[in-house]
């Protein structure tokens, strides 16, 4: 039997205190599946003399990460403080220079530096693990890396950030308008301190970069992820979605086209019966879509301790077990920058918007949807009470530009009341 | 970069070619990942004159599989040619002697042999890999063994036969009987040569039995593994099943008890709208629980040449990344044995009967009910025709030895027509 893998854990909150539970907890487990003992040598959270409802007196104690990431009696330096830049990085980086392996769950900071910390660490032969970082506890990293890493990935789609699922979802089951629901998820304590990081779709965004470079060999590239977050969904939209036969999701979509990559974080319309479209409340999937496999689709908890934490030991058994391999699952250095494709995939889309009830008014809307080149496939007009008629359209495949330049159209005409709403349909 | 693998295939029907095939389609992508070239030194099958629709001129051949095994020129032996005894288990046991690594995609040798053949594998330091054994493309054994190694996992259930899958999602969207549909389903080559490995649930208890060795540390059991097929679903049941708000699927349940391991593979209703029920056609599905991530679901292609492929080539490419453990695992040595708990875990039956169209039949039934001290969630008496009227039961959760006491009583009271129907209904 091997010596004792000696871990150092940065950050104690829920997650952190999660993962010193779990150690303890199944230590007799963890060491039959690693072949060693896992052991805790040291923690570092900024305030030692607070309760966190676990003994944690049997560990050195560090006030300062980056002096925790350099100890000798720790062999893995955990990350689970988060924030792309400050502590987390300089602590990360301080611990690749030290020689050590590095498990962490920060997605913001592998979405921003992924590739120079990936460069860092395989110049020093340490290797950096980050299967929380994506979906919580659903082993993706591993399936992507691993478990198909023979396939030549076609598509990659997903549902990873379980608040905006929750809204979408409870906005539809209590028929609640957007405002009412943000507010419960707030009070529910779901939402970041930053909202804009769950429903601006930036967290989400950062996890779809982090699985673009592993399926198609390039470097994490978030600043070409098209974002669009889900802070215009009426519940009207969810409704008409659902009366044809959709639902709304908050859904990451990363595709290698002729192109170049296309990465979109933006809220579309999934066909009701699939199984992204069965997804309720915080839970997160992920599809894969390879050439020999064809398509893999993965489900289970996105956020809290226990499934974070799940994912954060497998990591740390992993390098127990001495696997060890390049942090997107190929060399850095073979990485390829992407050349970013935006807009390139066409599909068919929604289209909702308020007619104002006058003679022609639909006759001009149909007319700058055929001048922009766009084929309808569904109309639907609902009876109204006032001056406007609510109208949709799900058009046949076409382009985002193609749309721009409809709802561009459709300004002029004058028909309308209010802003119409665009939104992409992803046949899955 | 280190030297080539060199893998010798034995087994070349639709798996072996369609790995061929993605060895060679996606040779620098599968060098890029394992960080060293995968090459095929020989193939091995009975027929060499057969056109297999791709060249194999460049492979030495040989006609016995042991004799590929032993080859100098084979650091990976893979068998594809299925078998719980003869010359897949004598190459297999030939491979290890020799001191070769093995990827297999044969359940039924591991479900027979697997504690044995893990023996010798570990004693000779060489690991059998066996990714597509279970469940074709879903990277399942990855999820159990590594990505959540860290959990104490509480239940294991999976739909892992496409075949009945397919029956039974034909049976009810078409409306027809099973004979029918088993019918069409031979004609398009879905069965197996001996179709009670499919229907009997034969051949996913032998998945079920390796899932339940990985996940509860314990030698595989196959022998005890309660098998029932589904052979005798009726088209009423699945329309009465669907009536009632569930789907019959044919469902694999690994669990452990206090009174020791269960594991189930038999016809039960699942919840419509859970992941299982909305499960269609010949997709699998596995559902992990763990005491730390909760519940994960994976879902994908059972079968086929790509998807067995793709988890055939990930077996390699983790050998060729020299990722090494236990066949289960866990060391085989310290795997014990399982004891086994029949008909342990209580849950809710479904039970259907048609009545004689007499006074005091239903009373009698339900009597019957009462003194195997089972109590009545629902029921359902359906319009008839003829003399005997169809009757629904779903009970509050029991054990099935009370199901079966009620049973026996049910013959005793003379007013049913036919046998009744009892079938578990699994919450998930």
């Amino acid at each position: 039997m091997s010596e004792p893998l000696r871990l150092g854990i940065a950050g104690l909150g829920t997650v952190g205190i999660g993962l010193v539970k779990l150690i303890r907890d199944n230590a007799e487990l963890i060491e039959g599946r690693a072949g060693r003992k896992v052991v805790i040598s040291a923690v570092s959270a900024r305030d030692q003399s607070r309760d966190r409802g676990v003994a944690l007196d049997g560990y050195a104690w560090e006030t300062d990460p980056v002096a925790l990431a350099r100890r000798d009696d720790v062999d893995v330096y955990v990350e689970l403080m988060g924030g792309d830049s400050g502590p987390a990085k300089d602590s990360i980086e301080a611990a690749i220079a030290a020689g050590k392996d590095v498990v962490t769950a920060n997605k913001a900071l592998l979405a921003h530096h992924g590739q120079a910390l990936a460069e860092a660490a395989e110049a020093k032969g340490r290797v950096i693990r980050y299967e929380a970082a994506v979906a919580g506890g659903i082993p993706v990293i591993k399936a992507l890396t691993e478990g198909l890493a023979g396939n030549r990935i076609t598509r990659v789609m997903g549902v990873m950030n379980g608040t905006c699922n929750y809204i979408l979802t409870r906005m539809q089951s209590a028929g609640l308008p957007y405002d009412t629901v943000f507010e419960e998820a707030r009070q529910l304590g779901y939402l970041e301190a930053d909202p804009n990081l769950d429903v601006g779709g930036i967290d989400a965004g950062h996890k779809l970069s982090i699985l673009s470079s592993i399926a198609f060999g390039t470097q994490v590239d978030f600043d070409n992820v098209e974002l669009e977050g889900i802070g215009a969904i009426t519940i009207e939209d969810i409704e008409a979605a659902e009366d044809m036969g959709f639902r709304i999701k908050l859904l990451g979509v990363s595709q290698m086209t002729g192109r170049g990559l296309e990465q979109r974080m933006s809220p579309c319309l999934v066909p009701a019966t699939s199984p992204l479209g069965q997804l309720a409340g915080g839970t997160n999937m992920v599809v894969i879509e390879g050439d020999a496999v064809g398509q893999i689709v993965l489900r289970g908890p996105g956020a809290g301790a226990g499934p974070t934490a799940s994912a954060v030991i497998a990591d740390v058994i992993d390098i127990a077990r001495n696997f060890r391999m390049p942090v997107f699952g190929r060399p850095a250095s073979m990485l390829n920058k992407a050349r970013s494709a935006r807009a390139a995939v066409s599909a068919p889309y929604y289209l909702r918007m308020n007619l104002l009830d006058k003679p022609g008014a639909l006759a001009k809307i149909a007319g700058a949807l055929g001048e922009a080149g766009i084929s309808i496939d569904r109309m639907r007009q609902y009876g109204h009470a006032d001056t406007a008629a609510p109208v949709l359209f799900v058009t046949h495949k076409t382009t985002r530009s193609a749309i721009d330049t409809a709802l561009g159209a459709f300004a002029a005409t004058g028909v309308l009341l209010g802003a119409p709403v665009a939104l992409r349909i992803e046949m899955v």
